[in-house]
This record gives structure tokens, C-alpha cells and sequence, in this order.
């Protein structure tokens, strides 16, 4: 038995369609630009490509599981790994 | 009387909410972050900042006028931009 893989803070299952979802708050431009810099890079890394949404300062991440079926550890391990990159897009312009 | 500035083929005019729309296709992710670069680009030049929705070979572009209001020239000129740039991200993947 695999116990279910923990979902990180900010983070919420959506029912229909299964997906994850999480809104990111930037404080400028430059800051969504680095978290979508990141995003790209780590989509590159995993295969796994979110729809993404965004304007000037902010930026929502939708994951799908393969196939369209429920997201899976691949999902929740990206969704995961996101709030590093939200960190670290703020310091760097800060 | 000034007259009214054209829309390039593609975008439409969406009446609520008073927006400019038009969705890219590309090949490849590769040619859909060429296209977001390029966007990026014209923003930092122009200081309009559409909202963009992009998954990883589509990019849904929405132009809203300022203050919410109706697009106006500047809008439409971005919009008509875009045409140029989508199709050097094309050829830049090709």
C-alpha cells in the first residue's frame, strides 16, 4: 500500500476536472517573468506541462494528470516543487 | 475624426468584458516559449500586459483597454504585433 502523497500548503484538489490548482501574487512584472522562467525549466526537467494562466503580477497553475485522468505523484511531486521557485522568483527581484 | 484602427486577421473583438482575443497554436513547446519571450518583449517596450493563458502549444492572448475600459489604439497595435511574432517563433523552432 502507497500512502498518499502529501499535497503542499496553498495548494487544492480540484474535483472537476481532477486537477490541482494554486493562484501565485507577485509583487512585479519581473518577479511572474522569474517564476515562469522557472516553471519552464522545470517543465523541461519533469515533461510535465501545466496550463498556466497569468497577467502582470500573478500567474495560476492548473495541473492535469497524464491522459486526463486524476493527477498523480508526478503531479503533486511539480505542484510541490513550485513554492521553492515562487520563493526564490520574489528574492531574486527583490 | 480619427478613423478607427484595424484589427489584424485573427483577433477578434469580444464585447463583455470590452477585451481584443486571439488564440496561437505552435508546434512545439519550444515555439510556445519563443512566442511568450517575444510577448514579454513587446510589454516591457509598450508597458501593456495582456493576460496570457498558455498550456504547451497554445496561448490564449486577451487585451483589455486601461482602467477596464474599452481597447483602444495602443491595444490594437499590440494585438496587430503579435501576428509577427508568432511567426518568428515558428521559424526560430522550425
Amino acid at each position: 500500500m502507497v500512502a498518499p502523497t502529501l499535497l503542499a500548503p496553498g495548494w487544492e484538489r480540484v474535483a472537476r476536472p481532477p486537477s490541482l490548482f494554486r493562484r501565485y501574487d507577485f509583487a512585479s512584472y519581473r518577479e511572474t517573468r522569474a517564476f515562469l522562467d522557472g516553471l519552464a525549466a522545470l517543465s523541461d526537467e519533469t515533461g510535465l506541462f501545466p496550463d498556466l494562466g497569468f497577467g502582470r503580477t500573478h500567474v495560476n497553475v492548473t495541473l492535469y494528470g497524464a491522459g486526463g485522468g486524476a493527477p498523480g505523484d508526478p503531479e503533486v511531486e511539480f505542484a510541490n516543487r513550485t513554492a521553492a521557485l515562487a520563493a526564490a522568483s520574489g528574492l531574486a527581484a527583490g
